[in-house]
């Protein structure tokens, strides 16, 4: 346990100023941790969207799409794990901008960092970081991305956004892939002049293998290895990519060993099985591609030796091993990277990340940098092509170093406040917690399920479960949904015992005034 | 004229402090225009990149691919028109970070705007603007990106970089059209299953026509319409869409007019030809996307009149029009748009833009929106399709706040400071500057060309050209390369006459000296 998770413990009771009814999930007290950034707790005025959210869609309705707008914000006072909107509203916010919120609102460090005016610069001119990066960017790298490393991983590249880190990571696996294809050889004159007009050989018939339940993004090449939902992918072409079945585990995870086991065995044979068949299609697979935690597409799980024996697979079958941890990295399941949980000393080639990182980008393997796959070829065959080997994997931006100086930010107040040690006990407290309402609410919760406090819990069904998020958030609370339905937890970094106990109360009161 | 233009004039006489050779290209007095935060001409100390570059780059290499880095820069002490590099040497940049710099280094206003406190929350809290954005969006939208939008068009969704505005865009023309072709009524059992696993008719066999030498990002859905360059291309499996070529005009346009009206209308009978061709294959064009002025591909440019050609052609066959803005935007050409220089009430069905607007996005036609086609329907069919609507066009953050407060405050200095007319006034200089140039040293020089400051100017060989890029470099110059043999021009607006002369002399004597 760490000293400083008790450092201003206070033992009070929490006030239900705000309940009209309802039994209590807890009567015991809950420590209070100190973040003298945060509130007490929820505040409701109106019903949400209140009023004057309800006008200003209305006006954003004249210039934009809004059939997903929830509510407006008040960003200015809001504070950590408290959302306030602009009717007045205070909800404690379990779903942070879909979990991209780490360290909660209007964190002190973060402010700041804004006041210093060694940093105004870094805002003001945004580089084109792949030709003219600042002084201070291989530092900044080194002390923000570097020092999160997963294992194995020394190299990084920052893109804008979780769909261009994944884009470009699917282009590093594909050059990586023809690269050994080629025999490290130069690319032919018949790779250059069909590659300019979309044609063989030159943009290879090559495959990425995902899986059913996927989400990696909505870019073209994303979204071929997409399959959450309809709305992501209907009307928009796509490749004849190989999709594999995820494991439908049974949960409690520990209660169903055996079956669960044979379930992943069997999704890892189809793995299997389709290699082999895209590859007899003449659509080699050059990566596959999977999240730690099927997060929009339901909080769906998978045993660490279901991933240990993936892997296994990819190496097997040449393919590159790319984790994608856009939504499930930064901490939320207790560890850094949710696949840290898998523990192995070589668990990927790529891992992309996004959201929390709040930069994009992926790490990679030395081989899969795009320029690095010369060193492997012999001189004489080495000039004509390396003169085009930077600007493959490139774009204006590449990133924003502003971004880089939060995150810096970040990971010093994640250490400094021992921010992966109170996930643990959060995530215990919240997972213990909804197995305890699973049991109390039969009829409607099932499921319960999660790491640290990436936790998600099923209800009976898909109307049932838009109901009860609106229930709650008009009780203070605002959660997300995924999959079909159920709710997922996405808590930031700084959601303490405290908060979990108060977040139970409410869920309770929902459940209860359901039934 | 401007009154605001001749503000602050003061003749003065250039200083050349750095040349250590070669002859003058003007003798005459050069007008120095009010810029309180420029240098007042570049300073060398020592060859670039220098020591401290080499030295960060070595580090950087260890963790990034360092192949296409210039050089490292000193951000905090480059103003204005002049990009200060970390060896102490200050370059006349007319490159901008890949044309991205709208008003030049350290704007004053750019500065103050991030010292005012209720901007600090924009930076610190970034939202998941589709679902939950801040109060002063709406305003922020309108007062930014609404007050300069392109004839027609009063909807913009906002993204965070260039390759994601032109997949999403890409995206709202597929699902317009599909929505077209399916008469609008509620998409089949079919289209739902089959999308989930890539396949038609849910993921259908759409194109988009681009055109050779195209430069439009380089994400999956993107780079299948890029055709510039090899190493943008090699190795990345693609789309069999069709692909037109781009007018090869002769320059100065005016001297070529039956030539290029010739060259024009080959291109676009081949447009006609390629579309019913796709549409026969089963693969049916559902938009057109073209640059203004293709700017990777090397500054090539056609008439007006190709331009309204090309769009009824869209229109006759039912394809959307997308004008591609994302280099051209901004002001660079003089016009804020670059195809308001075509003269068309009704230009585009959708622009996208990036870059100079620091913030990426598009805008579109009302027809265009993906949640708006509900409205033809009638009632009855409505219901079902309606509920999953919107996060068709979605993704987590879709733009980021902080970068529309900067693009408001550039409009207002845009504004205030006349800068269009600046720049058309420049532009005049540099391209009548270039044409001298060009007439002589026939031998290395061609095909003087450009609209505002947006110029290029053909070198005879892209092995010289490249020489010159160092060389001009070397002596204060900051330039940047395009197509095979092309030198582009891409200073900010704040690129006065006084900076144009600057440039020609240097440029001069670089010449000279290759002689």
């Amino acid at each position: 346990l760490s000293p400083v998770m008790f450092s201003g413990e206070a033992k009070c009771f929490l006030k239900y100023v705000f309940f009209s009814s309802g039994c209590r999930y807890v009567s015991k007290a809950a420590a209070k941790a100190q973040m003298e950034f945060d509130y007490d707790g929820p505040s409701m005025k109106t019903a949400v969207p209140g009023p004057r959210s309800q006008e200003l869609t209305k006006q954003l309705g004249d210039i934009q799409n809004v059939g997903a707008v929830n509510f407006f914000c008040n960003y200015e006072e809001s504070r950590g794990n408290y959302l306030v909107d602009v009717d007045g509203n205070r909800m404690l916010d379990i779903y942070t901008q879909i979990s991209s919120i780490p360290i909660g609102y209007n964190h002190p460090a973060l402010l700041k960092l804004m006041t210093n005016p060694n940093n105004l610069s870094t805002f003001v001119n945004r580089p084109a970081l792949g030709i003219l990066p600042p002084e201070n960017f291989p530092d900044k790298i080194a002390e923000s991305l570097l020092s999160v490393a997963p294992s194995g991983m020394t190299r990084v590249q920052t893109m804008a956004c979780g769909s261009c880190s994944n884009e470009n990571a699917y282009k590093a696996m594909f050059i990586w892939y023809r690269n050994k294809e080629r025999g490290y050889k130069t690319p032919s004159d018949e790779d250059h002049s069909t590659c300019m007009i979309n044609q063989a050989p030159g943009c290879p018939d090559l495959s990425i293998l995902s899986f059913m339940g996927a989400f990696h993004g909505r870019t073209m090449g994303c979204l071929a290895t997409t399959h959450s939902k309809v709305i992501h992918k209907l009307d928009v072409p796509s490749f004849d990519w190989p999709i594999a079945p995820f494991p439908k585990l049974q949960y409690p995870l520990e209660e169903f060993t055996r079956e669960n086991a044979l379930e992943e065995a069997r999704c890892l044979e189809e793995v299997e099985d389709l290699i082999v068949k895209w590859r007899q299609k003449g659509k080699p697979v050059a990566g596959i591609v999977i999240e730690p935690i099927q997060a929009e597409g339901g909080d769906n799980h998978a045993s660490p030796d279901f991933f240990r024996r993936l892997r296994d697979i990819a190496r097997k079958h040449g393919c590159a091993f790319h984790v994608d941890e856009v939504q499930t990295g930064g901490g939320g399941t207790g560890k850094f990277w949710a696949h840290e949980h898998w523990g192995m000393d070589d668990p990927a080639d790529i891992v992309s990340f996004s959201k929390k990182l709040l930069t994009g980008g992926y790490y990679h393997k030395d081989e899969l940098q795009a320029d690095k796959i010369c060193t492997a070829t012999v001189f004489l065959i080495l000039f004509c092509f390396h003169t085009f080997q930077p600007y493959r994997i490139f774009n204006t931006w590449m990133g924003d170093p502003s971004k880089n100086l939060f995150l810096s930010e970040v990971l010093n107040v994640i250490r400094r406040e021992n921010l992966l040690e109170e996930v643990t006990r959060s995530g215990k407290a919240l997972l213990n917690g909804l197995y305890e309402l699973q049991a109390q609410y039969p009829g409607i919760l099932s499921r319960a399920r999660g790491q640290g406090t990436f936790c998600a819990i099923d209800i009976c069904d898909g109307a049932t479960r838009d109901t009860i998020l609106v229930k709650a958030r008009d009780k203070g609370v605002l959660l997300g949904g995924c999959g079909d339905r159920s709710i997922r937890f996405r808590p930031a970094l700084v959601f303490k015992e405290y908060h979990v106990h108060l977040l139970l109360n409410i869920f309770n009161d929902v459940l209860a005034n359901h039934k």
